[in-house]
């Protein structure tokens, strides 16, 4: 953070493109993966083992972030993290993210630097780093726009899909689950604590290193855990044609959710089931004592089509669906 | 086209996000280099030579595009055109588009269709598939906006960046200039012809194939041309710590720009050295006898730091920049 910002009361149409993009380029520092970086035509990216992953997620103003409920900074961290676990979850370690940002002509600059501070400190946290991207100006639309395109490197491995998962596979999650969802709940309420949950949904921690270990495992089948746990197993149970149960005994719901929910009258366990956003890594495995450190147990995969929990169909809104 | 469309009169918020995915990726072939296209996670891409080009582009309607004067195909077809020049002016061949798209929840399914359409029409031209992407609600803001990331493989060359034009270096470029500038000036007039200019608007038509041609043929620096021969040129010149002189004697303005010029009152040579969104590429070349077919020698390089027209600086506005 800089003491006193240059371009302190200045908007992005006042700086124009270019300042902006010098900006928030200079000055940074890339990996050795990033063989050029912003500022040509398009970046060049290492793919050592002769593929690339890739994958894109748009986050809208208003849809996916509030900018009185997070900070420029969280934004920006929950834009990489949200591709970053996508990456992750093909088993694939992050190589560089490209940033495309829309934004109304008033936005302050200092919005923008926090924003890039956050893209930049989260790439970091990947070992990556921000290695191209787009700004412009979202004429009259008044809603902020990043896009954000995540690359990654399968390290020789092939790529764990979803449809990967065979009967007699063991589910196993790692990261969190139900926290964005509570921190949403709280936020939504009007609170501003306990910072734990808020902050979990502002900026999703997930657990990149679990994606390759999971594929250097074993694991059959992969998915970020984006909609909510039981709407994204359902992907995995489509694409692979199984039946997933999840056994709520195998599930400890963290204390500091059981508190939260207490206080709004919720269920702690409807968040851990069907919340989103805590970009946790669900995956299946053949060997029940191959499942990798970090990782929980909490289902079994059998024939059929369905995801089930403690073998029944769930009650209640399954996941979060855009536009509904 | 469809004679009679699935979910005709349904919006994008009636299908919700994954019945539009479905809508839009299935029955779309993929080329060889897609090795795993959407509906996971993220995409796999070949990226043979062990690096991979990325570039991202956003275009917002009112700004890139507006839908009175071009169809969701021609918005389609330029978002991705746009991406797949940078990619070019590297001198990389493309192998991939991903695709993050906001649009309002009333958005008409079948606008998203044609869009769609617009996106692999122009991958496939540029002979690569639409590999993955994002589909998300804009809420309640009311302005569209697609986002695009190209993936390209230089073949084992080394990129050609900005920054290697040499005093000596020849001037080329390759492909339209000044055509979409008068397209948008007849749009801007309320008219839809000629349909030429119009059309060079609504999509441009970037020489894909003449990047890979220019770094084989030993360009030292290429660009894409999307803000102006001259803003772009100038690019070019601080990268490089040069100066490029741009004779006009050697440029031919068509005779169609002068026509569309005769009747609106305005200089077509203007359109020629500041008009943007052709995306023709412009590449310095070290040999006078090495510039590869298709491409038309324009200007010089020398010692010195500035973009000068026939030998004095050019008056007049140089570029389109976004926010002012």
């Amino acid at each position: 953070m800089r003491a006193e910002p240059p371009g302190k009361g200045m908007t992005v149409a006042d700086l124009g493109e270019f300042g902006l993009i010098r900006r928030v380029t200079e000055s940074r520092r890339q990996p050795a993966g990033t063989l050029l970086g912003p500022g040509d035509d398009a970046a060049v990216v290492a793919a050592p083992d002769g593929r690339v992953v890739a994958s894109t997620d748009v986050l809208v103003e208003g849809v996916h972030f509030r900018l009185d409920w997070s900070s420029p900074e969280q934004v920006g961290r929950k834009a990489v993290a949200v591709n970053l676990a996508d990456v992750a979850a093909m088993g694939a370690v992050p190589t560089g993210v490209l940033v495309g940002l829309a934004c109304p002509p008033k936005t302050p600059a200092g919005v923008i630097d926090q924003l890039a501070a956050g893209l930049w400190a989260e790439a970091t946290r990947a070992g990556v780093g921000v290695v191209g991207g787009d700004m412009t100006s979202t004429g009259s639309g008044d809603v902020m726009v990043v896009s954000v395109s995540a690359l990654g490197d399968l390290e020789g491995r092939a790529p764990v899909t979803r449809g990967g998962a065979l009967p007699g596979d063991i589910l196993a999650v790692c990261g969190r689950l139900g926290w964005a969802a509570a921190g949403l709940a709280v936020l939504g309420r009007g609170f501003r604590s306990p910072v734990g949950v808020v902050n979990a949904h502002r900026v999703p921690e997930p657990p990149y290193a679990a994606g390759p270990q999971a594929a250097l495992a074993g694991a059959t089948a992969m998915i970020d855990v984006s909609d909510g746990l039981l709407a994204d197993l359902d992907h995995v149970a489509e694409a692979s044609n199984v039946a997933i149960d999840v056994q709520t005994n195998l599930i400890e719901v963290p204390q500091r959710l059981v508190d939260v929910s207490s206080a709004l009258g919720a269920d702690p366990r409807h968040w851990v089931l069907t919340g989103g956003e805590d970009h946790a890594l669900a995956a299946t495995f053949p060997d029940p004592h191959g499942i990798p450190e970090g990782w929980t147990t909490i289902g079994t995969v059998t024939r059929g089509r369905a995801v089930t929990v403690d073998g029944k169909p769930y009650e209640g809104p399954a996941g979060w669906q855009h536009w509904r």
